[in-house]
C-alpha cells in the first residue's frame, strides 16, 4: 500500500532537547513509516543548529528532510498570548503559518504549551462548530488502554456545553487512533451520586445523559489510575492541577527512595542494584516523558504537542500520532460530531 | 503538671473495623495521655457490641471510659443530608448533641466523613464570624512537614472570601497544632503568574495578598509533594479530587508491581522479599490511613474526622488532636482571627 507523501513540520527550537532529540526522534519515525507512508519531515529553526546536529547522526537513505530557517526562539517563559505579536519569526509561529497555508500536513512541537495552543487557535482557527479547543493527558492505568483526561489547562472557567464538546472530540480520537470502540466517558467529580459536585457539574452530568456518547456517570480523582473511563472530562483548572500533581509523583518517590538509601551502605545497595531497576521497569507507563504528546483538538489542522522533555521516542510517537490524525480525518470526523450534537439540542449556548 | 479532665466523644460505630479499631486507639491514646492529662473516653454505640469489643483488650488501669448505648449505625452509604432527621439515634449524631451540651469536650469519628460534617455543621453551629466550616487533608511531602490542603469537599463552588477564611483557620491549626511558626500558605493554580486560573483564583489572590497571613502566592499542583507551602487552599471540588487521586497511588503502585510479580519466579521473589519491604518503610508516610484525622475546622466545638480505614494508631492520633485542640483553644483563636479580619476589609461577602 503506497500512501501519498505526507509533510510534517517539526518545531525543532521546542523542547529541552532541541533540536537533538527533535532530529533524532524525526529520524526514528521516517524509518518506521518507510514502508507504508513515505513522510518528509520540514524542521523549523535555526537551520545552522539543525545542520550540525544532523551532522551528528547517520541519516537512513529513506529520511527526507527540509529546513526552512527562523531566527526566533520561543522559550517556556514567553507569556503564550504574546509571543503571536512579538516573536513572528519563531520555529514556532512561522511553522503553524506554513500549516495554515498547506505547505505542511500536520506541525508538532514540545515547545511552550500554552504558545502552541493559543498561536495555533488564532492562526488555524477553530474547526466549524467547536466553541474551544481543548488540550488533553494520557495517563497509564491499572486496565491495559491509557486514560484520556480533558481538559489539561487549555480552558479555565469551561461551560457545560464546552466540556461535552470537549467529549465528542476526545471520542472520536481515542476510537481512531487508539481503536477503541465507543469509548468510556466520564465526568469528574467528588462522588458517584448525581446531586454531587458544583453547579458547572450538574449542568454537564444532564447534557451528557441526553449525549450519544458512551457516558458512564460521575466519576472520582481515584478513577483515573483505575482506568474505570478511557477519557474523563474536566474543566481546566482542576485537570491541570491533576496533570501536574500526577507528574510529581515519580520524583517524590524517587525523593524518598534516595533518602532512604541514604540511611546506611545496605539500603544504598539493595535500593541501587534492585529496588531501583525494578521500579523503573514497573513504572516506565508512569514517565509522562514517554507519552508520545497530545493532539491540540478543535482546530483547522494537525497539532500534537509534547512535554518539554521529550525523548527521542516521545517525538517519534507524536509525528506517528499526527500521520495518523491527518490519514484518518479526525477533524472531518470532529466536524460532523460536533454539528450533529449542535443540532440536536434546542438551545446552543456558547 | 495536671490538667483538668478531658472527654472525649468516641463514635465507636464509624470506622470499617469499628468498634476494634477505635477502642484500641482509645486505649493507647489514653495510656500516652496518662501523665499528664486525664481523660475519658466516651464511646457511643451499640452497647454490646462495644462491652464484647472491649473484653477482648487488656485495659490498663489507667484506663477511664464510659459508654452511651445507641440503636441506629450510620453507613458510609447514608446520604449526609439526611441523617439528622432520620438517625437522629446513632452513634454520630448522639456524640455531637452531647458535645454541644457540653457533656464531652471533643467529638471523634471516622465515620461517614460527609454525615459529621453537615451533622456538626448543623448541631454545634458555626464560629461567630466564620461563613463555612471546612476540612483539609494532611499530604506528606519531600521536606519535614506535611502540607494541609484545604478544602477537600465540604464546600463547592467556595468563594474568594470563603478560601481566605479557610486559610486564617488553617494557618491557625498548624500553627499550634503543627506548631510551625507564620505557616506559609499558597493558593492552587494553573501557574504561578497572577494573571493565571480562574475568576474565583484571581479574585482569591488579591485578597490573599492583602491578608495578614504569610502568602506566598500561587502553587501548582506539583507543589503539593514538594512541600512549598504549608497550607495549600483551593476549592472542594478540586482538593476533593486531588485528594482520591492521591489516595489511589498506593492501590496503583500495588496493582503494578503485583503484575510485575506474576511474569516470573525470579521476579516474585525479589518483590517479595526485598521490594516490598522497603517500599513499606519507605512509603509510609504516604499511606494515608497512618494520618491521624483531620479537623473540622469553623464549628463551635472539636470535631476530628478519620478515614473510614483508620487503624488504632489512627484513631489514637485523631484523639490526640482533639484533646490538644481543646487544651489551645483553637477556637478561640480562630474567632479573633476571623473578626479581626472581616473588620479590616472593606466591604464583606459572605
Amino acid at each position: 500500500m503506497s500512501n501519498p507523501l505526507l509533510k510534517i513540520a517539526v518545531d525543532a527550537m521546542g523542547g529541552d532537547f532541541a533540536p537533538m532529540n527533535e532530529i533524532q526522534g524525526a529520524i526514528m519515525a521516517s524509518t518506521l513509516l518507510s514502508e507504508t507512508t513515505p513522510i518528509e519531515i520540514v524542521f523549523f529553526g535555526k537551520e545552522q543548529e539543525i545542520r550540525s546536529a544532523l551532522a551528528k547522526q547517520t541519516l537512513p537513505p529513506s529520511f527526507r528532510y527540509s529546513i526552512i530557517h527562523t531566527d526566533e526562539v520561543i522559550t517556556m517563559e514567553d507569556d503564550p498570548t504574546v509571543v503571536l505579536r512579538k516573536k513572528r519569526n519563531s520555529s514556532m509561529i512561522v511553522g503553524i503559518n506554513a500549516h495554515k497555508d498547506a505547505h505542511v500536513d500536520a506541525f508538532i512541537s514540545a515547545g511552550n504549551t500554552g504558545a502552541v495552543m493559543s498561536a495555533a487557535t488564532v492562526i488555524l482557527g477553530r474547526i466549524n462548530g467547536v466553541s474551544r479547543p481543548t488540550i488533553g493527558a494520557f495517563f497509564p492505568t491499572q486496565q491495559k488502554d491509557p486514560c484520556l483526561l480533558l481538559d489539561v489547562g487549555a480552558n479555565v472557567d469551561s461551560k457545560p456545553k464546552h466540556l461535552v464538546e470537549f467529549c465528542i472530540m476526545g471520542s472520536i480520537y481515542i476510537q481512531e487512533i487508539l481503536g477503541i470502540k465507543n469509548p468510556k466517558v466520564g465526568l469528574l467529580n467528588i462522588g458517584e451520586e448525581e446531586s454531587k459536585g458544583n453547579e458547572v457539574a450538574i449542568e454537564t452530568l444532564a447534557l451528557l445523559k441526553e449525549s450519544p456518547l458512551n457516558f458512564i456517570g460521575n466519576v472520582e480523582g481515584r478513577d483515573i489510575f483505575q482506568g474505570t473511563a478511557h477519557l474523563i472530562v474536566t474543566d481546566g483548572f482542576t485537570g491541570n492541577i491533576v496533570l501536574k500533581f500526577a507528574e510529581s509523583f515519580l520524583g517524590t518517590l524517587k525523593v524518598a527512595f534516595k533518602q532512604f538509601a541514604q540511611k546506611s551502605i545496605w539500603n544504598k545497595l539493595m535500593v541501587g542494584l534492585i529496588v531501583a531497576p525494578i521500579m523503573k521497569k514497573v513504572l516506565k507507563s508512569y514517565d509522562y516523558q514517554e507519552y508520545g504528546g497530545v493532539p491540540l483538538l478543535g482546530v483547522n489542522g494537525v497539532v500534537i504537542i509534547g512535554h518539554g522533555k521529550s525523548t527521542p521516542l516521545a517525538i517519534q510517537n507524536m509525528i506517528l500520532r499526527a500521520v495518523e490524525s491527518k490519514q484518518k480525518n479526525i477533524n472531518d470526523s470532529i466536524r460532523t460530531s460536533i454539528q450533529e450534537y449542535n443540532s440536536s439540542i434546542p438551545t446552543p449556548v456558547s
